[in-house]
């Protein structure tokens, strides 16, 4: 079970919040007996593509912690002020300087212990120069045969490639939707 | 734009927080002086269902703000320590009190000015019995033509509702990814 983000003062008056049931609720919450404010607590969501030249992946090798030096698709937060296929493809954009189109949806996976939601867009390059920024070491292409599996960063990134060739090799791409213990 | 939910004090400390861009950023944050705590705001999903009983679709008219009154599918904030599609079934058993299966996901609609992401499942109804909970004045089943458009809560149950019907007529359901303006 997810242990959530702990809330120590309110964000409205900064007096200590209490943890407690609010009435109508059926959930503990963070909530300030000062002002009355209710602090929820919701997963958040994580959007990537798998960008795709040919018989070959784009991987970002990590250059920040978590998992430092290890590969992943490019990936991140959603912010406020995007839809979940913008974000992908700003974080694309961001951490592999890459040259693409976005296509379809392809994968969701829930990570409940994390208390996210991850997010994968197939993605077409253009080319194969890349510019990556400062999240990322080096940013490369990898055949299949040539995934550092055993050096991929996250298991939704190990997950969804494993889709991504296995439905290549069936020659259709659908969507996969699932849950990472 | 989607204005984000204002921060004014620390959630660790306490301290009255200041919007700047942190460093290794490139968008502003609540960053707390004090105790350099950054507090990042992100989009948060909404779950539900569109529960069918064969030619019907089951709707619950809100007893609660916003949109009192007025009718929507089973759906609400997903929560820590679970996944979308649990999400959906929780709503569904607290808002309309159903017996149903969970079935495919069926569309995600950003809401970006509401900084929400809405996904519904189709759930097949076991009974025609309800037991709506606390948040619902009554549940009931609608034919198609006996929909009450003009009166539904929400653009994204407008458009899953539409969609519905339409893969209904063509007899073979898909995923709907869209965005609400």
């Amino acid at each position: 079970m997810f242990e959530p983000r702990r809330i120590k003062h309110c964000r409205v008056c900064g007096q200590l919040v209490e943890y407690r049931i609010p009435a109508d609720d059926n959930r503990e919450r963070a909530v300030c007996p000062a002002c009355g404010e209710i602090h929820y607590e919701n997963p958040i969501n994580v959007v990537g593509t798998v960008p795709v030249w040919g018989e070959q992946v784009l991987l970002c090798r990590r250059n920040i912690e978590p998992r430092y030096g290890l590969w992943t698709l490019p990936a991140g937060f959603l912010e406020l002020g995007e839809t979940v296929a913008a974000g992908a493809q700003r974080e694309t954009d961001e951490e592999a300087g890459a040259h693409f189109e976005m296509q379809d949806l392809f994968t969701i996976y829930n990570v409940v212990r994390a208390g996210q939601v991850h997010f994968f867009y197939r993605a077409r390059l253009h080319d194969t120069e890349f510019n990556p920024g400062p999240e990322t070491i080096e940013a490369r292409l990898f055949r299949e045969d040539e995934v550092p599996w055993e050096q991929v960063a996250f298991r939704t990134v190990r997950e969804t490639l494993r889709r991504y060739f296995e439905d290549r090799r069936q020659g259709s791409f659908s969507l996969h939707v699932g849950d990472i213990g």
